[in-house]
């Protein structure tokens, strides 16, 4: 309908950008995506869908992951949590060690790669088995019982993973990592590569627009405060050295990955997924944010 | 009525709140400041207004300014503007050099020291006259024509502002300021002057909830776009290095200054503004955060 | 004679030097080091010795063990080197990963903890059992065949060595390290265990007063060239951030370890070691460095 | 003679050194110097003089002053002079404002702009006409009565001071600097710009060979310890970022100058004075440093 149109419209207009970008290529795995896929899937708070072009193509969602690891520790340890990791922006690149050493090993958010191997630390504390129980509880808020982790994506990653490596290893020499360096690794490579299509990814993420409750299972997933403090952590710190960018021209609090994902949140109304991989100098989805830009002004749904 | 009643309640919960912040003193006409001041106005987007304590004592808005002086440039400007100043957020404190040097110049946004110094030599660039036409700016879109600079606290100033002095000779040397630095310093000077009662500041402020339109002469101040994008940039970097905490806590994008004031935008709702002298480490006002994250709370009113 | 009644002057004097310095502790073997430990052991070029206290106990030499991997890596590579080297201060903590990320992987010299892991590597790459080819060029150019590694210092610094750990996979992210990082840290970790008296390590050093001939062997370990700038990377960079103190004080070409030892060259004149285990706040050993700049003052052989 | 001999020996071999080099052009007067100068002058402790090329042709020293100012404050001031300014390698270039952020404005060295300037803010509190005092001191030491500051330069320099500019305002916030900002940049533009040719130069410096003493008067002018020390100083900061490379080439403590010049140390033996305009990105004369690394082969005179 309404969106089908605007999402056709702008596809239209943006045939014409021309997109310099290139497909993620540290992980091996990533480089072999075809860089010209296109996507976008937007769920409304009362589970409406409009779709178009490569939307229910599964992609490796990678650090989108990041902002569910979160909520899943948040709701286990409540605001003991911010001990362990800040919540402010990083003016960094997402991989940086800069700040790790001047900040004691306290990552500046749990958005960064050192922020999440942190909260990993956290999930590996409490479970048992956090894979089985981490992939249950997006299988849960989503709805979806397909969701998984895909193993290549694992061995691609464990196979050039140096700079988290290095990263992990300065926390712990900080104190800030409790468990075995490896079996946290271990986690936060299947954390960064689960897959979704654009549908998925809309609907897995509809939780943090209804104010923290799935609206599959309409159980409380997060409380209200709770789950507009990720969106809040989202707006500030979800796009990197480009969080600022992304706020004043899309104005939604979102999350990239490199496989060429970003979920922006309207609160109260949608979600919504893109998907092309072609990346910007920041490491983000080009088209995506170009995309994002033109929908919610065209829209009017920035939340400023 | 409703806001009022909220208002008392929480003061009521903060009086039990210690607040060990201290009143800013490195411009000593600030250090004299009776530290125990206490207000608070809201006014609506339909004119309404409410207030509590010493809300209609004036006081040195200091940095707040420096959101005024960027919707002029920005409008003057258009999308130019962010040639010489970004839109990141800086992790960094509000007089740091460091990314400056590294950045060749270019500020990372507009609301450090270092943005509001370019943009003051943009208007320096603009005007014959900056400092009658940034004033006659103000008081059209407040409706108040008695807002103005303060003579001894420009003078104070100007007798400590040594980093701030650092700061745009070192943008010199990049090349990114254009204008004589003792003119620009004394825009820039009488900028952060400006002194306003809360029910002023809450007044000026509120085309930024009425997206772009002064509630007062009707007239369009900024675009709605660039009206969006200002709040974006507050959002992101309203307060320095604790904007991240502010998001995370008030959920309204915002903007501080060293007199203990703070201004917080609700988009088609509110303006509200606070005061209370004492600073916490980051140097925002203490008191004034904790009553706005209680408010917002209260009222439902993050924007996330 | 001469030596001696200097060295017993001189420790008559620091008897009243007050040392708040405290033992190592990271590394949980060193820790247990009596603090009040203190050797000096003199070797002239004509083979001549002088000693005092415990100058014929052995102790973890730990880093003075760098500048001697560098000798050999240095004859092996020529000025090949130093395209994975740099040959600067760093101006920063032993262990910094600041600058590492900054200079894409190069670190900045050959004696803090990232440029020994990168020769480690180059030794690695060299030979099929790097650890037995170190540990006889050791022997060989100090003459002592009793020199070697300690297996418990090894096992105690491969328990806590997450910041070097950090170093390593960095440099191996930026493409700086070439082969299995496990075999290169186990090459540095044994590198840094090996341990001497002052005696032996006077000794093992004297080939850098004599221009690169070994006194014992009579053969050429170095080109003179490569002998004398080995001392000049000694006495830019040997005492990492307190280079500058060292130099200004001491006067000579030097390195430090954290199990406190220093040892020094005058060239063409003597070699001379000291231990006291108590070290200041930049690791570098407390009374060590009182020690020998008294000496150097009370008989003038400082180099400038 | 012999001296001479290896100069030209010397030259003749660097004819086919292609010097990428420009002159340095952010200081308008000096950017129109020929530049293909090159002359070299050496001093011995005995009075004999040895050059070539354009020695007795006047350039600008720049930097170069800074370690006289240095010694004269010194003198004055003895140990408590470090309080102020610190004797470590920046590892940052000359110009830097990142480390004296982090070090709440205490200068690295007194080698570097900042802390030249530190050097001469306490010249200005000692002397009722410090450009007067000061420039009498260089005319005693080298016992040239002729030597004198440079009004273009100094003119020059003020026209495009800015980083300068900078780096003073930042200390004068934390506290560094004592006196009036612009009567310490008036004197320390005066020190830049006195000239000198290289026979001078090296009569100038030659106290620093003579442990203290000056040739010409037989004069004191500095302890023996205080003497060395400022050697020690020069070797580990006289190159700025370059240090380490002209230590590890040169082996000679030394300083450089924008002007293209450099003058070089062998304690107890010479003194040396080279010339050439064309400027190595980090700033030094880069047939300068080529014409000492030979030379100091050669003569087989590093101290290392």
């Amino acid at each position: 309908m309404k969106y089908k149109k605007i999402f056709t419209k702008i596809t239209n207009e943006l045939a014409t950008f021309k997109d310099n970008g290139n497909v993620a290529n540290y992980i091996p795995e990533l480089s072999t995506i075809n860089p010209n896929k296109f996507g976008i899937h937007l769920t409304t708070i009362n589970d409406k869908h409009f779709n178009f072009g490569d939307a229910n193509e599964k992609f490796s969602i990678q650090s989108i992951s990041k902002v569910l690891s979160l909520a899943m520790a948040y709701n286990l340890e409540g605001e003991e949590l911010w001990k362990r990791v800040d919540v402010e922006p990083s003016g960094t690149p997402f991989n940086s060690l800069i700040q790790l050493e001047t900040d004691m090993g306290i990552p500046r958010n749990p958005l960064i790669n050192a922020g999440a191997l942190v909260i990993s630390d956290i999930l590996v504390s409490h479970f048992k088995n956090p894979k089985e129980e981490f992939i249950a509880f997006v299988r849960k808020i989503s709805g979806i019982s397909t969701i998984d982790y895909c193993s290549r994506i694992v061995e691609s990653e464990k196979s050039t993973g140096y700079r988290n490596t290095a990263l992990i290893n300065l926390m712990k020499s900080f104190g800030n990592i409790k468990n075995d360096i490896d079996i946290v690794m271990d986690f936060y490579f299947n954390l960064c590569s689960i897959e979704m299509t654009c549908k998925e990814l809309s609907q897995t993420f509809l939780f943090l627009a209804t104010y923290g409750i799935s609206p599959y299972t309409e159980e409380r997933v997060l409380s209200k405060s709770k789950s507009k403090r990720i969106n809040a952590i989202m707006q500030l710190c979800g796009f990197y050295d480009e969080a600022g960018e992304f706020s004043f021209k899309v104005g939604l609090p979102g999350k990239s990955g490199v496989g060429g994902g970003i979920v922006a949140i309207y609160p109260n109304k949608y979600c919504i997924a893109v998907w092309s991989p072609r990346l910007n100098k920041k490491g983000n989805s080009s088209k995506g944010i170009q995309f994002l830009e033109l929908f919610t002004t065209e829209t009017q749904t920035s939340i400023f």
